[in-house]
């Protein structure tokens, strides 16, 4: 009874509401699709500085520009939040590769890439026969068959899985944990098959974590035609050695910043809306979709909103945080300090499933709150919102949801191309449609918008 | 009130029928997510053919290989459908510049294409001043100053047009019908500005015409960055001359074939679907979106169906038409035999949108018809089908809904990216996803069955 009567309390002043919302968006709309600088600051960051890992120096280039953008697009205020990250090194060349049956002498390389926190292999690398599994209850079932070996695991996407999301999740702990598990069993090595469904063959990198019981094995991720090859030999009986050189190391942990854009609110300035993506990337490509995409979007809302004169009643901040590939410091670090300041964050969103056409977006909130944001769908759809799904939100701002409750909302662009530039040396400039990932800007800042004029 | 009455009839059957419905199309979903071969059918034809334009010896191979593909795929019955088709030849390389102030001596050569139908200038090309407008209505206005140069619209796509067709309708005349006009005032040449809202500097072809009473003049489109520049210059008050060399010309009308394969219905042969793409394509580039992706779609159809053991109840012809681009003969052929022998044509769907990632389907039909398919909507919907639209088809099932008022559908997908590639070099295999256009095969195969199933 309490949701029909609140239905009927909204709705008549979302109607009321709707012509001037409907049009406010549409300049939204004609300011970043015409006048839009996403596309253009994307390139500078992707060519001027390209990849950008926590503790390098190109991360403190790419926040040093990030505050300057932040800056001439028309922050109030701009601040480098200040917070240790982690600081690995990939070290060298990855080298991998398929040995001939004498297992020493080189038959041909393999297009792999150390898996990200991984321990370097030394110079002379690691050199095993190879055992292949698709799943872990494969390898439990083998598990006195692995120690000396290179453990390699085949766990495909599944193609008919429409939400490539899901695909990555059913498989993310092949990356994520699989390298202590095999060294328990005594593997030398680790290979696992790269985490996408793309019909390249480009290794995508990762977090990864080791079990501290066991060595510190290599790990590394194969380009996807290399591990169907593979797959396919050792399902026929092949019997294969593989030699892995890999380099990485931790340097002790350094000073990073989130980069954080603010706009004051004039009626509830103490009621804050975060908007943001992660500024830091992995280590190869130029990290143009993950998450290059979403830092420059959340810039163009700032610029859009100031383009337009549009006085926001609570304060919005614009956030590029830090280390969310290998440590999510800058995300913590931004929750902390919230805590301990005792802000009051009313709602955050953020954009890093690329910079593709927008789609929906996933809104994690109470049951009221969720059905006004899905109010606001009719006003969205003109810009490729066709939906509002429950669940979603964003690596960089589960922390303050986890905080203080605040309802969390993600861009869900469409997903079918996003695994075949996610973490690979394929995820450039390029690969970034200009059109796509201006319409998403026009999302976000609609969504900005509507929950800094109705609150939540 | 019969509306509501309809509603309450049809919508217990569909309740009853959607859990079986849901299940078959979830495996022709796996059977073409998984072991689909339209990406690599496209492949084949994009990279052992090429283009293949109507007349060409390329577009020959093309019928004969889709026969070949249509009958390894399990057609009942294939068939190539002869029609004479218009030959038009590009007859050698394009060739335009700008010109040194003297008028004579070559400055920069631009990226320019001769418009398909165009006639050749002569091996010596036409040269000219150039004056520029951007609409017919400037060109009026200054009738009087055109006589001896050389004409240059740049009618730009407008980039806050979310729907990309719009855009593309609302400029197409500068295409398709400005040689005439500007002749008509004495213009040597034209130049237009792509039909296109890339980031890129290629420039795209496609159809023109001429009016009869006035000289066959060049004419060509320029690439986008080529066209900001000359449009620049002249708003400027630079003074600038053009030189352009074109050698298109039309040979006799030829043979050409449409490509259908049939399975044959089991209960009402009669009633025939259309599911189809056109072959030919224009002759830059490799016809990979526009519309190699709508053939290998239909072709996917068909094999799916024959993999999953699927009887339809009604005739179903998969059609890749030919002469799209520049005469629609092929299109006008298969419907005049259908008039001819008294077919029964119910449904007809085309793919002609580019292979991109599926968002709707376009469907032209009387009240009832629409409401019906609309009521599948959430059959379709996990493969991407948000919206099933009022409107749409395409332009080689329009003749059957012209002759029949057979109810035409058209895909939908996502058009943020089409008019980056369409009649360009850039639409080439490399530009199409795999996950993408086989989930658009999905949803046509879906919408397909649900038709057989049901009629209209």
């Amino acid at each position: 009874m309490k949701k029909i009567l609140l239905a009927l309390c909204l709705a008549p002043m979302f109607v009321l509401a709707s012509d001037s919302d409907s049009l406010f968006i549409r300049q939204l709309s004609e300011e970043i699709m015409r006048r839009g600088k996403a596309y253009d600051h994307l390139r500078d960051l992707t060519k001027k500085i390209g990849h950008r890992i926590s503790g390098s120096e190109a991360y403190n280039k790419a926040s040093a520009w990030g505050a300057k953008v932040m800056k001439e697009s028309g922050a109030d205020v701009v601040e480098l939040q200040e917070c240790m990250v982690p600081n690995w090194k990939r070290g060298g060349k990855d080298e991998a590769y398929l040995l001939q049956k004498d297992g020493k002498s080189v038959l041909r390389p393999i297009q792999a890439v150390a898996l990200g926190n991984s321990m370097g292999s030394g110079a002379k690398g690691v050199t095993g026969e190879v055992i292949a599994f698709s799943n872990f209850g494969e390898l439990e079932a083998a598990r006195d068959k692995i120690k000396g070996k290179i453990v390699f695991f085949n766990h495909a996407f599944d193609p008919a899985e429409v939400l490539t999301f899901r695909s990555y999740g059913a498989v993310g702990a092949y990356r994520r944990s699989s390298p202590g598990i095999v060294a328990k069993y005594g593997a030398v090595g680790l290979m696992i098959r790269s985490l996408s469904d793309a019909t390249d063959n480009f290794p995508h990198t990762g977090s990864t974590a080791y079990n501290d019981s066991f060595p510190k094995i290599p790990a590394m991720a194969l380009g996807l035609r290399d591990a169907d090859a593979i797959w396919e030999a050792f399902q026929k009986g092949e019997k294969m050695h593989a030699k892995l050189i890999t380099h990485g190391r931790f340097a002790p942990d350094t000073i990073a910043h989130n980069v954080i854009g603010e706009l004051r609110g004039t009626e509830f300035p103490d009621e804050i809306i975060t908007v943001g993506g992660h500024l830091d990337s992995w280590d190869i490509g130029e990290g143009a979709h993950d998450d290059g995409a979403g830092c420059v979007q959340t810039i163009e809302i700032l610029r859009s909103f100031r383009a337009l004169g549009y006085q926001p009643k609570r304060t919005i901040r614009f956030v590029l945080f830090a280390n969310e590939e290998n440590g999510l410091r800058g995300a913590t670090a931004y929750a902390d300090r919230a805590k301990q300041r005792g802000e009051k964050h009313v709602f955050a969103l953020e954009s890093d499933a690329g910079g593709f056409t927008p789609r929906a977006f996933g809104v994690t909130a109470k049951g009221e709150q969720f059905q006004k944001v899905r109010s606001w769908l009719p006003l969205l759809k003109p810009y490729g919102i066709d939906n509002i799904n429950p669940g979603g939100g964003g690596a960089d701002i589960g922390p303050l949801n986890r905080a203080f409750g605040t309802p969390v909302a993600g861009l869900s662009p469409d997903s079918q191309r996003y695994f075949d530039y996610h973490h690979a040396q394929s995820d450039v400039f390029e690969a970034v449609n200009k059109r796509e990932l201006h319409l998403g800007a026009v999302t976000m800042a609609a969504l900005i918008y509507l929950v800094d004029k109705y609150g939540l």
